[in-house]
């Protein structure tokens, strides 16, 4: 659920949904129910709030029991399905939907809310800043071809290497808007989490199997590199230096 | 889908939702995929939002295509499903959640909003405010027996009866917590949109066939009446005078 010029965080007791492959691929279908962690959904919005960025709190069904329940797209059903989701016990989830009509500061406080509050709430949590990249690389795909999704697949892909997400705020509105990405705003929401709790990128694959772009990178908080002696001094504010 | 404090209407493309009976219950299954009059939601926001009204617009899944469809709950593909829903061709809808957090003041400004945008649109418009009463009617229920549901139910027959709405704007909060409606929020739009257009209300039916109470009436515009001879003299601006 998308909610117009703010930034929707999900309150219901549960999050759930299904998803079957189109008729015209291999017979498929997933489906989770995951418990919403609503102590930290809460706690993460009262901060973004504090920050001053506009949340809005979002219910589905009813205010409370097995009918409040969110359901899940596929934006956040398959990544909750590859990461975590089929677990036992599966984790609880705070489903969150950015806006891009946010300007991208907005987004970056946001993104430290989330890092501020999962600290705050003496829990371990993981932050999943799902995102298909550019959608035009292919002539017959729905949005057809433009060279501004591999420029902007490349970007995200170099600007993960080199540990600086910071240099995907300063691209042009024509040429996201040429590129086509889904997931700008949630790498900027990351970008924000990681002002707050230094972590280490590592870039694991990049794809383009249709006609988006798909990146995968696994972050760790710093200091628990620093600790098992992965890297070996602390990463400055201003950039981090993950030696590997 | 509610967001809190604000009033949520869906711009989705489609709204979609399926409902099987419960275990319990004889064999049942229904289900509606309707287009929006997307049109309309924006008209409707527009006009609340100039009104001072918090208003949310909603998405989910795709921005555009078939992929952009808001599910629909019980509280909306049940009374699509016996008003309209089924109709060769099906209407178009626009879904709206109110919101108990708001002063009544702004739900009426809201209803008011909906009948200014509908009279705008040249467009034949229904508003169903669809809306169970109170849910404490039964000691084994699931929010048990308070004599409160039963009074809160009559209160609203009777305002119904009296072409006289505006008296459920002064219950007590404590109540309207005792008697634990769902509808009274819908109502206050529905009064809200009666002082742009006013409109004869017939009450129907009133049961309690379970634990919540269900009251069904029809409205029809005052002029449509004046029209075919159902009444005889305008309805003044403070009170309709439906002569039947």
């Amino acid at each position: 659920v998308r909610v117009d010029g703010m930034i929707g965080v999900a309150v219901t007791e549960y999050a759930a949904g299904e998803l079957d492959a189109d008729a015209d691929q291999p017979p498929g279908h997933i489906e989770l129910s995951l418990t919403v962690d609503r102590d930290l959904a809460y706690g993460i919005a009262v901060q973004a709030h504090e920050a001053g960025v506009p949340v809005g709190l979002l219910g589905y069904g009813s205010s409370s029991g097995e009918a409040s329940c969110l359901p899940l797209d596929w934006g956040a059903l398959i990544p909750l399905w590859f990461i975590g989701g089929q677990a036992t016990p599966p984790p609880q989830v705070v489903v969150i939907t950015p806006s891009r009509q946010l300007p991208l500061a907005q987004l970056i406080d946001f993104g430290r809310s989330i890092a501020e509050a999962a600290a705050a709430s003496g829990k371990r949590v993981g932050l999943i800043a799902s995102s298909d990249l550019g959608h035009a690389h292919q002539r017959h795909g729905p949005y057809g071809y433009d060279p501004a999704s591999a420029r902007f697949d490349k970007l995200v892909a170099e600007a993960v290497q080199a540990e600086d997400l910071a240099r995907l705020l300063d691209l042009s509105p024509r040429f996201i808007e040429s590129a086509k990405p889904d997931g700008l705003w949630q790498i900027v929401m990351l970008h924000g989490a990681l002002g707050h709790t230094p972590m280490c990128g590592e870039l694991l694959s990049y794809e383009v199997p249709t006609y988006f772009g798909l990146l995968c990178a696994a972050y760790t908080p710093a200091d628990e590199m620093l600790r098992v002696g992965y890297i070996k001094t602390p990463p400055s504010d201003q950039a981090l230096q993950c030696a590997r």
